[in-house]
């Protein structure tokens, strides 16, 4: 049994989706980020980070905290056997995928999400983190020109590119002013993944 | 045989030490991102997110390819047999703690870098970014102060913070006007990694 140790939000989410698709059972603890829960020295011992998502995994052999993102959905899908393989070049290429999803991708957007919804603007920031997205996003729409998944197939890869992207790529369009038109691969690829029943049990 | 895509900078500073520490053959070639060869087919191909470092590997089964620091750094690890326990709890901690270095601390200094320097300063953006990045150093000087290293014994979870730290930990200090006070496990950890033959080769 897992313990899933979240509050909602897009990081969250993540972790939750891949949860759902390994098979792994799980309960969940809400730990409330606007009380200041993520800094009690329980969670803490977990997540040293004071983060959410994390998870604890009581396994036969003891118990196994893990704590960001990439690092959550690598466990699960280690343990699961599930949409990460064992090795060879397709391994590395979903790792890489999967780490530029959680760090580039989701590190640009929560700056642009604080940026954006200033109320009092900063001269520059919004077309800093504007660009950096358009980009991102353009190296995702060419990639998914040529594959049906990020990696081809479904893997962890898509699973954190797929809840930032459907949060944010229509708010991104309209920031771009152009610079991000149409992406035809991105909109089959959200819809492909938003199909999925795990995905659809997280909502 | 292992191709190494480089141009000097932190990134690639991170993936060359782990190269000396994985004891594996390379050669080297240099990406001049000032000429725009990031772009070129052929390294896009290889890093598709346009970025260096990153790496081919020349194997008996084929080419591959690999990019994002995380990736690079496991990749090396899973290869060489080194700086990554094959299972267990410590082998997550070791990948979280690795994720933390390249996406949370190496995703909020180049910000700090980039709005620290500027002529004309925007309003909040520094403190923004000095304010997450002693945050990030007090986890740091936390868990240094319970650990020889980030995850006990030496591991790839060191070698991205590292680099980090060594070219921002004082910076940090002086723009945080006291939030950041003395650092002494963070220091003593400076020194032990520095001193390793790796790293010292490196430079």
């Amino acid at each position: 049994m897992i313990t899933f140790y979240t509050y909602p939000g897009p990081n969250s989410r993540k972790a939750q989706i891949m949860l759902e698709e390994s098979g792994e059972a799980y309960d969940t603890r809400k730990i409330d980020i606007t009380k200041g829960e993520q800094f009690d020295p329980a969670f803490l011992a977990i997540s040293p980070n004071n983060k959410i998502p994390a998870i604890v995994d009581h396994t036969p052999q003891g118990e196994v905290p893990v704590f960001e993102t990439a690092a959550i959905l690598t466990y699960l899908a280690e343990k699961s056997g599930r949409l990460l393989p064992a090795a060879g070049a397709k391994r590395f290429d979903v790792l890489a995928w999967l780490v530029w999803g959680t760090g580039s991708v989701g590190g640009t957007l929560p700056q642009l999400h604080h940026y954006a919804d200033l109320p009092v603007p900063v001269p520059g920031t919004v077309e800093r983190f504007t660009t950096e997205a358009v980009r991102l996003f353009k190296v995702l729409e060419r990639r998914l020109q040529a594959n049906e998944y990020i990696c081809g197939e479904y893997s962890i890869a898509d699973i954190p590119t797929f809840c930032s992207t459907a949060g944010w790529l229509q708010r991104v369009k309209q920031l771009s002013d152009g610079q991000l038109g149409d992406t035809p691969a991105i909109d089959r690829w959200l819809q492909a993944v938003a199909a999925r029943p795990a995905v659809r049990r997280v909502g």
